[in-house]
């Protein structure tokens, strides 16, 4: 059994990814940490598990997690990560990071996107971007994995097969996003009040998101050129989901149908990537509580453009079930484990 | 006060129609007429009003309404309204249509888009298009007004002063479009199913939607050219409400503070549009149980593109209330009589 | 024109009532004022109102609010209107205080329920209780009204006329209530972020909430004795809307019948109050937005109880509707200027 | 492997099982069907399967069925299982019946209550009521399992143990209680259509309930004697949950300490059953997705009552994951198999 520690196990995401690791037939939930100064009984965070599961979250202590811990997963908030995961990769453990500060190959991009210097340059290089269907052969070896953003997650899966087939015009790429409320996390801030956020439908951070120069990093590497994307994300009035539409001018000879068949060929076996047939399009329900990424798509010929359609949870394929099925991969055990 | 017919009261449209003109201080409802067999009192349609007001909705005859009515509501389903325009119009009232059967000016359009033949070309060409800021000129001696359907009013309304000013690329014009299940009727359909619209988000009728010519014909005109666009509706999990994501190429001048201008210039003294400062942008709550479309915009000096956000109340703006509106224009009563 | 103040005019109750305010016809809101140190523009509280109303929501300042208002409304936190209110009656001023404040005779239940001392117990004679259909003639003479709370209302409506007529045994009440989130007010806690009340139902202070004294004074005073309820108040996933399901043993000759007839004489004239037909049932959704309370009720002849339902709007005659409406009655207005 | 049928699949309820037995460790689904004419792919009906399990809902065949399992969970619509369920245990199947067909031992409730004439009046004899908790014992021996209504579950888990105790006064029970939009089934009717049922909340069948005579039932047996009930069921706008608010009356010497003492001594080690602390109570959304029943509850030292709050999950422990624990209770599997 692989011991693993979950760091921030109080939020959306670190609730999430120890529920998946507690039904996880080849792990151990050795350990999980708050920041907070109380241990906190798990129930209060999973009602789910109670009675079935006796565990205390405890107070972070970097000692207490060196000494229980194979993995140590960071659900902690961008830019406390950074110097967290230093040491536990100083101290030989596998560290998987759910936050953005090991994402950007690129030290300048913090700044200008997350408003903070990145004190571990050396660490950017080292971190391998955890897209599990895309980097799996470097996931295998890695001791420090970089997981996705929650936006990045689907829009990249959909479009980097296209792009290093050089089907679609990387110029002329818009994403159009909407994420469930979860994505926003726990704090309590007006726009996540339900009287706020009910029956309401919003664009917010337009131009301005930081998972911009993530995805365009993504496409950038799939191109071999530099990509720069229009990227819109919205507010839905849900608890879970992300439905990303995505609009781009494919190259002369990408009919809807050869769009397909290269998207099929390139996740035909993976289990967590489902290509819908002509004329039908995912939804967020369809992938609520799954690891799935569904894509979907249109050529209009009328425009001559295409329209790509990605669902995703969140909270699983976009943050802890890609964290589980990257475990999985680094580890050796069925990348579905855990996730069934 | 002039005597208001709505035929069709018991829809979603038909009784915020209801409720709007109930209200409204310079006419009276002489006469509400439904399809089914037998009278329906008012307040199964409209609770609110019970007791204040007694009312029956009738099945529907061509003689009452002929008898009692100086202006004629259609809140039928498209093609049904088209013979009953043409009867009322032959009889001398003043029709306005809240259905697509008198919108679209090219009769060839209809079996493309709707799957029917248009029965009546020559009123296609007498209707005026009532985007009542854009056609107050024309809505005012008009005896056939057509109203816009819900999708089209926000983009139209967003894009036509900036096509007239050729600050945007005519070719470049993506929609990006999420409504409230009301946009969807009473009928009962699967997808309108508490249990399958909540907690949910999807698009449908990619590429496929029958307000696309409608929104093109209005860009053509204002472009001078023939304009196509990509138009992507999603369905969102709230009653009420859409909008509405524009992308599309600013034509060299074209800053983001010209884009601004343009439209406080167009809109500056039309109580029912806002344009929104610099970094602020509309939500379907800011506008619900309104007349008012909210726009706001943001150019991207890193891509060239601009982002263009509308929001309305499908059922006010984009229909009833612009319905009323229209009436207001055309028997010169104030524009925003009965919808403050 | 009467000239308004509403001291607090930033949270839930403040803005609703800003907004009928606006719209009365007798009235003008002539200062809004609020705790936070600058000044608000009310288009942030009232997007609604933008580009048709300017007024800025001013610091609170007592001289002027005395210069410009006859009456002064109180949105105040409990315990904080205390002091205000006796202010301004001491001013002159009609005082109609929307907290908890003068609403029990008691002064001893304040430290019970409220958890403080009441520091004007002579006021609290003076108050009149604003339920506006039973207390109406002396709320046209009061000066100090003390509004209901939002609870109290439904129930305190269904019951009194039964009790009066000593139709219900009075030991046997049980009030099992419901109320959308909007009634827990604006500040942000876990209990109204979205992710914990969307998709989710509870009950709260069980047994133990503050309205039971308040309710209990009212059925009290009806049935010339002393009343002690089971309240139980739940959250609802739903912005606005309470409703109250009440259980109760009717005396031996109250039939169905007769406990209808009883109430539709009691308020057969009251614009405000819908009395259900046998079998019809009311629900939050046909009061949202508006002023009535509906009331339905069954007696089971199987168990020998009734059950009585009422529906009210907690923001409109839970809050600001039946404070407008008891302006209306104490100034003299139609009762339901402003509320239609 | 124990080869499973489910007949009726498309439904909420024969969906949820679906799910659950495809993930159970000790048994085969080996046929789903529909009264559909044409075999429907399962992931139309469970899309979170999709591309791991390959799987087709065919048209019913009885002979089908009777070859190819061991066991045949009905999820059919009342009245139409009776018949079946009788065909299949004269085939020497163990039948599990999720309708209400086999729930209430006295035939003559059925034409009262569902409206129909029972015909096989010994299999209601011969049917073991399988609330599992309390029937476990029969339960391990029936070939005939009646699955408990929604409602009936919670309630009757809660009351049973202080009946049989004597701690609560039989002739005092009241049942408030409210279910998600689930519990309504997939049929289209306008109570469900997203637009009614969104930000809404009303009670239904009041007095009337189906439910009553079977939770009755239960109560009756607890008690020695014959218990009548005051049960209103209202309607949720969440997809999946129940609360139930139960009040009645403690005998003299039940304090809160007591009646939960009680609770906990008779489902201490019951797994899925959990008894909240003083002070705290249970929510739909804790249970959501599983199959624990939470109980909370507070006695009211003013009133004399006891307020119990039960929640369940209504497609797991109130129909499909009750219905699991069944199946693992009668052929030995560990009681949690497939339900954590």
């Amino acid at each position: 059994m692989l011991n693993c520690a979950v760091l921030g196990a109080t939020g959306y995401t670190g609730a999430e990814l120890t529920k998946l690791l507690l039904a996880h037939p080849h792990v151990r939930v050795s350990i999980l940490t708050t920041r907070q100064e109380k241990a906190i009984p798990i129930e209060e965070i999973l009602p789910s598990v109670s009675k079935k599961i006796k565990l205390q979250i405890t107070p972070y202590s970097f000692d207490e997690v060196k000494k229980k811990a194979d993995v140590v997963f960071l659900c902690l908030p961008h830019t406390e990560a950074m110097t967290v995961g230093d040491q536990f990769l100083n101290a030989g453990k596998v560290v998987i990071d759910l936050s953005a500060d090991f994402r950007l190959k690129d030290p300048e991009l913090y700044p200008k996107w997350y408003g903070v210097q990145h004190n571990f340059p050396a660490r950017l290089k080292q971190a391998v971007y955890g897209l599990s269907e895309v980097n799996r052969a470097k996931i295998k070896k890695a001791d420090l994995i970089s997981n996705p953003g929650c936006y990045p997650t689907g829009p990249s899966l959909a479009l980097i097969p296209l792009l290093k087939k050089k089907l679609i015009n990387p110029d002329s790429i818009i994403i159009n996003a909407a994420s469930g409320v979860s994505g926003a996390g726990k704090k309590l801030v007006a726009a996540t009040h339900f009287c706020e956020a009910h029956e309401n439908f919003n664009a917010y951070k337009v131009n301005k998101h930081q998972h911009t120069p993530e995805i365009e990093q993504n496409l950038s590497q799939a191109a071999g050129k530099t990509v720069k994307i229009t990227f819109v994300p919205h507010l839905l009035p849900i608890s879970r989901g992300i439905l990303a539409t995505l609009y781009a001018e494919p190259t002369r000879q990408a009919t809807e149908a050869k769009l397909r068949k290269v998207l099929i060929s390139a996740y035909g076996d993976d289990v967590f990537i489902r290509i819908k047939p002509g004329g039908q399009f995912p939804s967020t329900k369809e992938v609520q509580h799954t690891n799935f990424c569904d894509i979907g798509l249109s050529v209009d010929t009328r425009t001559g453009r295409v329209v790509i359609l990605t669902a995703i949870d969140n909270l699983v394929k976009g943050a802890a079930g890609q964290a589980v099925q990257n475990m999985n991969i680094r580890f050796g055990f069925p990348e579905e484990a855990g996730l069934l």
